[in-house]
This record gives C-alpha cells, sequence and structure tokens, in this order.
C-alpha cells in the first residue's frame, strides 16, 4: 500500500491527502490552490514560493531562496517532495478574502476508471468460452483397431467429453497423425466454440501431451496512429502482457483520408496492408516476448479498428468510404485465419475482426459499446471517444443511436499555435490568479513548457473563461491589468511562459484563434450529441451517465469540460473512464463468445445518423460555439458558480 | 444414325449386324467365328483368308491372293471392310461338323453402360443444387441509404430471393464493392449451398451484370497413373469437356507405397503435392480451352482418389498408410479453397475432397460407390474396381461393406513375359482353332503385335481353358499335335506369334508362369469377394448384379472373366460398367449436394474388412487357385458348356 501524507494549505485552510513524494506544487494544483508557476514545474522560474508551517518537505531549495527566507521556512513548491503531514501557507493577495478563495475551488476530477474481466463477465452470466483446450488420453490403434486418426480423436471426444458437432480443419488433420504418436496418444485439442449454438465446434489445433493449462489469446485495436495489443491467459482473463507501436501506415498518411488516397494509388493498399500487419506483427512478437509464452498456445486474435483501418487491415479497398455517400464494403467479416493477413502466428490461429456500424462508425466504437457493457445495461448512457474525430453513441439495452463528427484537430495539438502532442513538455495543467492573473502551469514531465496540448487547452480555456479572462465568445477581456495579455499581429493572446522559462525560447501564449477552434471542435461534439439526442427524443438531462473513451477521456478534467461545454454538465461521478475501448472491447471478445453473439444483432439495430444531413445540426452548432453554449441554463452548476463569483468579486477587475 | 450391315458367316450360318466400314475379321471375333490371323489384324500373315460368297466388301486384296483365287472371291477378312450385306465362307477343317461350330460360339460381351446424369437425379428426388447462380438488380446507394455492399447484397437476397443465413467469404467482400459500381449495381451472385439445411449458404462469388447462365464445375479422378478431369455445366449437367493425363508423381514411384517411401525424404511430401497440382494444372487449363468457359464462372471442383493420393494431394503425410495398423489421417476432409492446395483456379472455388473408408478403400471407390447409386439401390451389388490393387464393395441400400486386395500386377501386363499395357499393339483379343491350335490374334490399332494387355491375357486363358489346352491348374496339355506349344529353358509356353509376324522380331508367346500370375490374380480377387459374402453371411448366389469400374472394366469380355473365376458366374445382362466410377462420382458430387449429404453416413456405416487378418480368406484364396475354381459346381454354365463340348470333341485330340 502507497503512504499518504495530508497537506493543509493556508490561507485557504484547505486540506489534501496525497501519495509520499507528491510535489507541494502538483498538491496545490490537485486542492485548486493558485501558486504563480511559469516553468512547468522545473524549479527555474523561483515564482512558486510557500511557508512550510509545520511539518517537513524534503528539497525545494534553490538558490532563488535567499538563507533568510530558507530559516523562515520558505520553500519553491515545485522542488518540495511531501514525506509526512505538513502545512503550507500561500503567499497571496491581501485583496483576496477567503471566501473567494474557496470559491474558486472547483476540484480536479478525472473520470472514474472501470475495468471488466472474466469474473465480472461468469457473474452477469455473460461467459461462453471462446476457446477451450481438452486434454484426453486416446487407445492406441491395433490390428483390430484401425479408426482413422481424425476419427479416433473425434469420437473419443464424443464419447467421453459430450462433444458433438465438431469439425476439423485441413491444418489440423496434417498435423496430427505425428502429434498423436508424439506422446502414445495423448494430446490436448484447442475447441473453437460456435459462436451460435446451432454452429459447429472446430477443432483449430492438437498438441503432444496435456498443455490444457496454456491457453491464450491476443487482442489489438489498430488505430489510425497507434496500434496496442494484449496477451490475454484465456484460463485467467489476466492481461500477460502489452505493447503499444505507431502504426507504420503513418509514413503514408497522417490520418484516414489520406490513407483512402494512398490506397487508391497501384500497389497502395497491398502496400498498407503489408505495413499495418507489419506492425502488429512486432507487437505479437514483443507481447509473445514479455508474457514468455509459446506462440502455439495462442489460439485467437481479435482485432477492432475503424473502419478504414479495418478495411485496410483485410485488403478490401476502402475507396467508397471517402466519396458520397460513404458507403463501407462490409461491417461484418467472417472469422478467417491469421496467416491469411499476414499476421506472424501460427496456421491454426483464427483471427476475428470487430463488425462496424458505418463507414465513420467502426469497429473501435463497437468495440466500446461491447466492452463497456452499455449495450446490456439499463441506464441511458452517453459514450463518447473523442480524437480527431469524435465518435458519440447514445442508449441502453433497448436501442443505441450513433454518430461520428469531425472535431478537427484541436484536441491533439492541431490548429492551436503552440499545440501538441501530450508529450513532455507539454503544459497539461493550468491555474490563474484571479488578481494578477498570472498563471500556474504543470507539464508533462515537470520541465520547461514546450506547448500546449488538448487536456491543457480546455483547462486554460475552462479557467480563463471561469474567472473571466475570456468572456462568453472567447474573446479576451483586453482591459485586463497584466502585461500576458498582448495583441501579436492584430491577434490577440495570452503569454502563459516568456522566452526564458521555456524550452523554446519564444514566449508560450494562448491565442484567440486557439481559443476560437477549441470551441469549434467542442461545439461539434456537443451539438453532436445535442442532435443525435433530439433525434431520438431525448435531452442532455435524460443520460444517466457518461462513458468517456480513448486516451483524451484519461486525463481531461471532467469539471472543466463541462465548463466550456465540451461535456454536458452531469455529477462527475457518473462518468466513467474506460482507457482504449477498442482494446478493451477486443479483449472482452476473446473472453466470451457472448459478445460476438450479442454483436451482431447490437451493429444491426445501432441507427446510424449522418449529421451532416441532419437539418437541426448546424442549428445545435452555432448555438454550441459559446462558451458554454448560448443557453447557459443547460449549465447549472457553471452558471451558479459564475453569479457566486460575481457577487464576491464584482465585474473582472480593470486596474 | 450409323449404317449397319448384315454379315452371314458359313459354313457356321451365324449372322451378325456391325457398323459400316467395319473389317471382317472383327466381325468374325465378335460373332464368335475363328479365322486364323497372327499379325494382329495389319495384313501380312496373309493367313485370314475367306471367300466372299454374296454381296461385296471393299478392299481385302493382297499379293498374298492370287488373281485366280481373286476371282473366286477370296480376300483377308483383315483388309476387307464392310459396306453392305455380304455372305462369307470361311475355310474350315473339314473335321470339324457344324454342329461343334455352333458350341463354340460364346458371345462376346462386354458389360452394359451404365451413365447417370443430371435427369436421373432429379428424377430420383436426388437433386440438390450445390451452387446456384442468382441474378439481381440492387438499389444504388444514395444519401438516404448508407447501407454497407455487403449488407444491400444480404438484404437484398433476404427480402427478395428468401434467401437466409448467408455468409460471404472474405475475398467476396473484397471485389464487392468495385463489381456492384461495374454494372449500376446489377450483379450475380454464386451461393454454395449447405450440405444440410442446418448449415449456412455461402456467397463465393458476385460477377458484374447477368450471368447466371454460365455455372461450371470440375470433377477430377486423382488415380496413382492416370488423372482425369471434366468440366460440368451445372445448369444441364453435361460434360463440356474432358482430358486425361499421367499424373506427374510417376517419376517418384510407380505405385502407392513407393508414393508413400518418397513422401517421408526431407521435401518428399511438398514436392509429390506440388506435381500433383501441376498435373490437375495441365488438365483444368486443357478442359476450360476446350470447353471455352470464363475460369470466373467455374463454383467448384470435386476431387477423387484413393487414400495415399488424397493425402498427397492435401499435403497430409501418408506415412502410417503403409505401416501396421495401416491408419489413414482422416477419411473426412472438410471444403477448402482450391487455391489453398496450389490449384490453378479462381480465389472463390471451392475444393470438395471425396471421403475414404480406410487406407486402402479410399476415395475414389467411395465415389464410385456414391456416383453409381449403389447404396441407394435395393438389389444386393458386388462393385468391383480391378487394378493392381482390387477393391470390392459388397451390399445394398442397408447395408455396405468392402475390402481391398492386392491382385498383383497381372492385369497391366506386369509379372507377364510378353505383357504390356493396353495401348497399340497388344494383343487384346484371341481365339482358337479347337483342331490345329492356330490362334486368331487381334491388336490393340490391327498393327503387328508387341505384347499382350491384361484383357488379351484373360480372353486367351479363358479360351485356351475352354478348348482344352490348358488345364484347370493352367498347365499346358503338352501331347497336342502343334509346334506352337514348347518348352524354353524348362517353362512350357504356347507361342502366339512367330518374331517375323510381329513388331519385336521374337516370338511372342504365353508362358505357363504368366497364366500362374493370372490364377494368383484372379484368385485374390474371387477369394476376396467370397471372403466378404462369407462375412456377412451371403454367397455368390445372392447377388443380383454386379457393377465393374475403373478401365479395366470397360474391355474385359465378362463371360471370359467368368470362364477363369474372375468374375462369379452370373447373367451377362446383370453385370454393368459405369467407367472410371471415381470420375463419375466426382461428377454426380458437382451436381447435387444430396450426394455429399448421404456419403458420411455411407462412410460412417461402410464395414471395412481387412482379408489378410480374415481366418477364411487363405483357404478361399487356395481354393481359387484353379480355373476356374476347385469347385466347379460355382460355374454351372461353364460346368455345362465343357461336358457338351466333351461330348461333342471327345477328349482334346493328341494327334
Amino acid at each position: 500500500m502507497t503512504t499518504t501524507h495530508r497537506i493543509t494549505f493556508l490561507p485557504h485552510n484547505r486540506e489534501i491527502t496525497v501519495n509520499d513524494g507528491e510535489t507541494l506544487i502538483r498538491a496545490a494544483m490537485d486542492a485548486g490552490i493558485h501558486i504563480n508557476a511559469s516553468c512547468g514545474g522545473e524549479g527555474v522560474c523561483g515564482k512558486c514560493r510557500v511557508i512550510i508551517e509545520a511539518g517537513a518537505v524534503e528539497g525545494g531549495l534553490s538558490e532563488q531562496i535567499s538563507p533568510a527566507d530558507r530559516e523562515k521556512g520558505y520553500r519553491l513548491a515545485c522542488r518540495s517532495m511531501v514525506t509526512g503531514d505538513v502545512t503550507v501557507r500561500v503567499p497571496v493577495e491581501s485583496a483576496i478574502d477567503s471566501s473567494v478563495l474557496r470559491q474558486s475551488y472547483v476540484p480536479r476530477r478525472t473520470a472514474r476508471i472501470q475495468q471488466k474481466d472474466l469474473n465480472d463477465l461468469k457473474e452477469a452470466g455473460l461467459f461462453l468460452p471462446p476457446m477451450e483446450k481438452v486434454y484426453i488420453e486416446l487407445p492406441e490403434p491395433d490390428n483390430q483397431d484401425h479408426l482413422p486418426d481424425v476419427t479416433r480423436l473425434v469420437s473419443h471426444l464424443k464419447l467421453h467429453h459430450d462433444e458433438h458437432r465438431l469439425t476439423v480443419s485441413l491444418p489440423v488433420i496434417r498435423k496430427l497423425p505425428d502429434v498423436l504418436r508424439k506422446d502414445r496418444f495423448r494430446v490436448t485439442a484447442t475447441l473453437a466454440r460456435p459462436v451460435f449454438e446451432s454452429g459447429k465446434t472446430e477443432i483449430i489445433n492438437v498438441q503432444a501431451g496435456d498443455t490444457s493449462e496454456r491457453n491464450y489469446a491476443i487482442a489489438m485495436d489498430i488505430g489510425t496512429t497507434t496500434i496496442y495489443g494484449q496477451l490475454i491467459d484465456l484460463k485467467s482473463g489476466a492481461v500477460l502482457a502489452e505493447h503499444g507501436d505507431f502504426n507504420a501506415q503513418i509514413s503514408y498518411g497522417e490520418d484516414v483520408i489520406s490513407r483512402i488516397v494512398y490506397a487508391e494509388k497501384e500497389g497502395g493498399l497491398e502496400r498498407l496492408q503489408q505495413v499495418v500487419a507489419e506492425t502488429i506483427n512486432t507487437i505479437i512478437k514483443k507481447i509473445i516476448r514479455q508474457a514468455k509464452v509459446d506462440p502455439e498456445d495462442i489460439a485467437a486474435i481479435t482485432l477492432a479498428g475503424n473502419t478504414t483501418m479495418t478495411q485496410l487491415l483485410l485488403k478490401v479497398n476502402p475507396r467508397y468510404i471517402r466519396r458520397s455517400p460513404y458507403v463501407p464494403a462490409s461491417t461484418l467479416y467472417p472469422p478467417i485465419r491469421a496467416v491469411d493477413i499476414g499476421l506472424a502466428l501460427d496456421d491454426h490461429v483464427t483471427a476475428l475482426v470487430y463488425p462496424a456500424v458505418s463507414s465513420y462508425v467502426g469497429g473501435d466504437i463497437v468495440a466500446g459499446v461491447m466492452g463497456s457493457g452499455l449495450y446490456l445495461d439499463e441506464r441511458l448512457t452517453l459514450f463518447m471517444d473523442i480524437g480527431t474525430n469524435a465518435e458519440i453513441v447514445i442508449g441502453n439495452k433497448d436501442w443505441l443511436a450513433c454518430a461520428a463528427c469531425s472535431a478537427g484537430p484541436a484536441f491533439e495539438g492541431g490548429g492551436i499555435k503552440f499545440g501538441m502532442r501530450a508529450a513532455k513538455g507539454a503544459i497539461e495543467d493550468f491555474s490563474l490568479d484571479p488578481i494578477t492573473w498570472e498563471p500556474m502551469l504543470m507539464t508533462i514531465g515537470s520541465v520547461r513548457p514546450k506547448g500546449i496540448c488538448g487536456s491543457g487547452l480546455i483547462i486554460m480555456t475552462a479557467v480563463m473563461f471561469e474567472l473571466g479572462l475570456i468572456n462568453n465568445l472567447g474573446k479576451f477581456n483586453r482591459d485586463l491589468p497584466t502585461q500576458r495579455l498582448r495583441e501579436d499581429n492584430g491577434v490577440w493572446e495570452y503569454v502563459l511562459a516568456w522566452a526564458a522559462e521555456t524550452q523554446i525560447d519564444r514566449d508560450i501564449a494562448l491565442t484567440e484563434i486557439d481559443i476560437e477552434n477549441l470551441i469549434r471542435a467542442k461545439g461539434a461534439i456537443f451539438s453532436g450529441c445535442m442532435t443525435l439526442l433530439a433525434e431520438v427524443g431525448m435531452s442532455m438531462q435524460d443520460l444517466d451517465r457518461i462513458i468517456l473513451a480513448g486516451g483524451f477521456g484519461s486525463y481531461v478534467d471532467l469539471e472543466k469540460a463541462m465548463t466550456i461545454g465540451l461535456l454536458p454538465e452531469i455529477d462527475p461521478e457518473k462518468v466513467i473512464f474506460i482507457g482504449n475501448s477498442s482494446l478493451l472491447g477486443a479483449k472482452m471478445s476473446s473472453l466470451t463468445n457472448r459478445i460476438r453473439r450479442d454483436v451482431v444483432e447490437v451493429t444491426r439495430s445501432m441507427t446510424s445518423f449522418e449529421l451532416s444531413e441532419t437539418m437541426s445540426f448546424m442549428d445545435n452548432y452555432v448555438a454550441a460555439l459559446f462558451l458554454p453554449h448560448t443557453d447557459l441554463n443547460q449549465f447549472p452548476r457553471l452558471k451558479e458558480r459564475l453569479a457566486a463569483r460575481r457577487s464576491a468579486l464584482g465585474p473582472p477587475q480593470t486596474a
């Protein structure tokens, strides 16, 4: 168990419990305490001075703190590691009374993480093992018993294991004679169960001796950018190894459209198929080595990806996906042999491909719906996977509707002046002093800032809006008394870090254009949800919960996302995060055939809406191009906070 | 219609109707009229002189006939072509009266040929089309209709063609998008029907436009020596093209055992698989070109072969077939893709492989049982496929038993001093003058003799035995007044043709050792039948009919085969010949799924007897090492003929 400590921040008089070794500045950020800091936590700006009033911290000393101040208990918050209970005073403007301090506290909340495993499936009655191993000892043939090898195996399974309706594939027939005679007709058969009871059980592999304890599968998420794989123990449901890598198709185009364009060239489709198979094979190799399993003990691989990634993987030309009326080749694919699509797995391994709903709501989303159990739940759920394209599913066990909307690349740092992917040096957290308008920046890796990632962008915009630095159109209050607000080439911006504090020797700023792009992106998603809800006769108020999927959902500050109107306002307890939903769905399908049984009906019944062809979408979109929305009444808690702040502070100070 | 003419032979006063253009000597042979002839019909020995007494023939003149004799009507029978009704006098020994002549007449009878076709199947209620083509016109997608291509196709078939439980293979998904858009969503789908109603119909191909009239399949017999293929029109059941070629595996061993030995070598199995696929591909290419069909219109290929040939074709190592207890890998094989075994057919073509019963009763025999309809018939039937190995099936619609016996190569000319395959120059027909013991020889191609083929050997032995040139032990009556009987190196032989009359410049003779080998071969087969019948509590007398299969059955003289005791004595009307039964079965399976439905049960219920492990086999074998058998009572008609001849001729003349 991790040791935790209690920190009390003064004058706010706010307590927070943190893990041993946490820095004071991150603790303050989590507690909603602003401490000026613009170097991202690297300890160079020297602004994050705090006073240790009781207890002690490790480190926190710097030449920027004079010996006298050191004696008084001054430390740099970003360099101070919490090793015991401690009371910390944050020097603040005297003009702010504690009631203001308290009101500025909106606790940082990321979504609750939900993981499902084999026991959940068993408890829910959803467990239908897809691949089973059976150890058997067969009688040896002799002059009275000439049964063919296959008949010997099949009859024994029929008589002694109640296995009927068995089929045997040619590769198994090929290896059976030698395998039987390797260990005196004692063998382990791998049985692939049918999805439906009317189907047949296929003997997909035979091994000499007893290998029944070693039964594995692979789950794979084929993302446009990244591919993740897991090696799963089918006996326990445990993930034995996991690895991710960039999809090597990136060299042929960053997004799905450019991949489709490439696939239409002579030999392009074959090339893209080959390189994605190579990436998958690299991952397979790594996770097999990592988990130390025998490749022959792997029975199946389940793959989930968006519609284009799926078609490229299966060498099905995706050309009509990008042409009106945007029709995919298929949404369902039959089980195939993994080797047939160039995967470096044994002959007997079955490849199962997640079905899709449409050209833009693919197998990755369906995997999320299945893996999260959304399709079995009574609660009305909003499922969102946010990236360049945001896919939305709304529904419950009785009905499901889905849509995709193009959010643009803002959440991944695209179209943002200093935007970057969520990597080391990206500003990921932000706070603002409502009197001095000085910032508090946290970067990934606590190094000097290089740029702004998607989650940082959302937090900044939310904080700036709530404190009045920007208005509900995303425009700066140009009258505020801070040098950080300035006009550069006709564009207003707020300087987050001065050149000397950065890694890039340029001032890092957030511009009104950046904010505009973010508003467009969140507007597209929110109006997508609105439109979809309206199409099914519902409203945001009817939602029982939200499921967030994708990397984005793991770190986004829920309250901030609601503040800018990206997410509808809902009790954060009702928001759950399921991580890589595509991988989760692939994993769950590896563990039970129940999902494969249900998924056909789910994809068939899921209504797919083309937002661009839905009349109300444009109206909803225009209405969503505000912070948080034209209709503030949809965000009652934010409305209340804004009103409280206004009454405490009065209108934003102008001098 | 062929023009026919009537020939009357004198002094026998026997009439026969022959086709226009037939030679007089072949007409005589068919009528059971002996005319001395030892050059095979080439016209060089000049022995076959006859007198045209009425009517006329074309040709028949030779320098061996003097102008005076020509005037008298003398002609060489082998050079005389029948072009009108004619009366011919054969000069015979005056010692023979006409009653003898009449008694020596045993009409030449080959088995009645039975062919089955699509109409027979339909009439018998056995028609379940295995591959159907459906032409459909689909609505084109638009902004209101985004159905994926596969869904569009499948839904339409469901709604408008009552097609449920459809599956679509990956290759079809790959081609569908382009095919749909080639001819405005008008396509023809090829549907592969399930064997059992519980199965699914698979869409295995789609083609632009209406190709529903063009639906073909291939049937292939994979023989150890020869491979035959047929291209079949599935609409009409007609055979559009047929071709045979030597199995290229011959270079790696003449018989199955040597092939198995080769397959056990490093890379041997792969090599044998490759070369048999190459032979098949050569045949496929030829019959496709011959029939002028588009390869894309071929839906399936059905292959039948013995157990070893089947395993080699499917790259299943046959090593345990030749090792006690002689166990095959499998007797049933799943449908596979033709391309997966290296066949030069379209991606979508399904390869169906005939199931076997055991290591030595293979798919070729099962194909015969299925194709002949034996398994559905009430009559107790003996089915025989005679070659180096003879396979025997006895039974009817209620039960089936089978066995294989090694006959040795005598029927194919092996182990016979002047033995040869049935090729040009092989003595294939024979008659003997019971006074002078001069022979009448017919060769394949009517050229000077080169050797003796299997059917010739049987006829010679039968004729010699019936006329008393050899006794029931196969030994020559050494006292007979003919130079043709002689001892050479301690072995007695009968000279069929003197060196000058042959192509090989050596006397061609039949030796006692040759006859001994033939008796062993026929003894093995007959005792196999006896043993099998005894095992199921039956005897030869219970047989309702005999079905002969294989090339051998097409030309064997039935009466002669009964005379030597190769076949049980039965009304020749009850013997039918079905040709290449393996090919017939493959063809019938291509036409209806009913056979595939039934065959699993047939192979399962067919009792296979290992003769070498059946106690009574050796006794039966020893009893069969006589002409026709120790127990002449089993051959009542022959017994009667022998008695009649004895009373007419007295014991064979000794001088």
